[in-house]
């Protein structure tokens, strides 16, 4: 339980102790849940969402075939981007960022799947929605090449002020992004 | 003392008992800083920045003359572009934000004196870097309708991304600026 992330040994045994102690309502139906999703949670073999079947709902769904691919990082991104409800295309999970320190090379990352994809579900657009940290920008530049001559627009997600941002309590880094990308009114 | 902001009376107690025991090192040297900063500094009468003289030393160095006049809500956010050191301009400080809650209409702020210097110091571009909340974008807004006619152009700080930003930990209201502003690579 210690393992588990945000949970260290403390907070674990607080957990543990928990569930001993409602076993009925708590530990046991926990555990079925657990054994469930073990059981029938796999990627989607189009995008790598988290699906039960073959192929996730957001592939499965014909409305979202707008020609428009975003591409993600991980799964708790693609949620992000679901929970924010700002999306109406379909996704593509890389996978990871390259990280030539963590031994992870474009091998690691599902682009090869994504070309694939480009031609098949004609789409127009992909959308590099990769963290705005280094790893994250390497990597989009890296897909964005690996893109070119397939024909679609490569964008990236804006940077800037966040809503609600008072300049303040801004870095100045995203300042000088805010201020070079600055927008006619 | 405990009427500072960020000090309630208990870290109030404790700055003055310091003070008081650091009698000669550091309450008499402090006390006369503040009555000399109480005698010297007023706001620039060119852009409402804090100054020891009549114009302040951005206003007063023909250096930062490059045709743009970045406007900010108060000084503390024309400190936060300096620290930065992203802008190269002049500065126009509003003192403050539309709010009609708090009884702050337009002729609170600087506006007309931002007028006057748009033709007075040749002006191509006013920026309009106010804080990404619901005030600073009404503010904004009204700044930018009150300039039309005067041939500048009006830009604003684009939203999205802050640098560093995981889209896990983003609001929906930014991911939706970032997607809408997204760039080409």
């Amino acid at each position: 339980m210690a393992r588990l992330p945000g949970l260290g040994p403390r907070s674990a045994r607080r957990a543990v102790l928990h569930l001993v102690k409602k076993r009925d309502t708590q530990l046991r139906p926990l555990a079925r849940l657990m054994e469930e999703v073990g059981r029938t949670v796999r990627s989607c073999l189009n995008c790598g969402n988290l699906s039960t079947g073959d192929v996730c709902a957001i592939c499965a769904s014909a409305k979202r075939q707008n020609g428009q691919i975003c591409v993600v990082e991980d799964v708790a991104d693609l949620w992000a981007m679901e929970r924010a409800q700002v999306f109406e295309g379909r996704y593509h999970v890389l996978g990871g960022t390259l990280s030539p320190l963590d031994d992870i090379g474009p091998e690691d990352l599902h682009i090869p799947k994504l070309r694939d994809r480009i031609s098949a579900e004609e789409v127009t657009e992909v959308i590099l929605a990769l963290n705005a940290t280094v790893d994250g920008q390497t990597t989009a530049h890296y897909v964005a090449r690996e893109l070119e001559g397939t024909g679609v627009i490569v964008s990236g997600l804006a940077q800037g002020v966040p809503v609600g941002g008072e300049l303040d309590y801004l870095d100045g880094g995203t300042l000088r992004a805010a201020l070079s990308s600055r927008k006619a009114f």
